[in-house]
């Protein structure tokens, strides 16, 4: 059963455009993997929300979005941005 | 164009269910307001996860949204749930 991967990201000041590029590097590497079906970014339509991007993707399961995820962080070595925090986690829809 | 409601929920230790049954009042109230489209609530499947909740939703535009939740502020009286933190912001999808 897919299960929904959903990461807000606390974007620090000014650096907006580098945090698309750091998420864009990281899609393209996740996309090529086993159990992958879809993502989509969102920005905040307002400049002041806490989290001016939130990821939500979707994953044919637990344990594949797991294995792609480490496999990135051994094989895709990217600079962190400075003072960027993201709280990534998986979800069901309970309610409609 | 339509916008994209994306409300995480800190919900308190112990009060999962009181934090689901305070969203579907909000819900029920909301999906009789103009504008509505569609809402789905997700529930972390790791029980650590920062956001227990998280709500994404789905509006015709930002001023239909505004004036539904301004409408539910006046006239749906919840009682807050002690400790419980939210972070609604409207978005666009920027990249699949």
């Amino acid at each position: 059963q897919n299960v929904i991967l959903i990461n807000p990201f606390e974007v620090p000041k000014g650096q907006e455009t580098e945090t698309i590029v750091y998420w864009e590097a990281a899609r393209d590497f996740l996309m090529e993997q086993p159990g992958y079906v879809s993502t989509e970014l969102h920005q905040s339509i307002q400049p002041d929300a806490k989290f001016h991007l939130i990821n939500i993707a979707e994953w044919e399961s637990i344990e594949t979005f797991k294995a792609a995820t480490s496999k990135m962080r051994k094989e895709l070595k990217q600079k962190p941005i400075e003072g960027m925090k993201f709280y990534p986690a998986l979800y069901d829809v309970i309610r409609k």
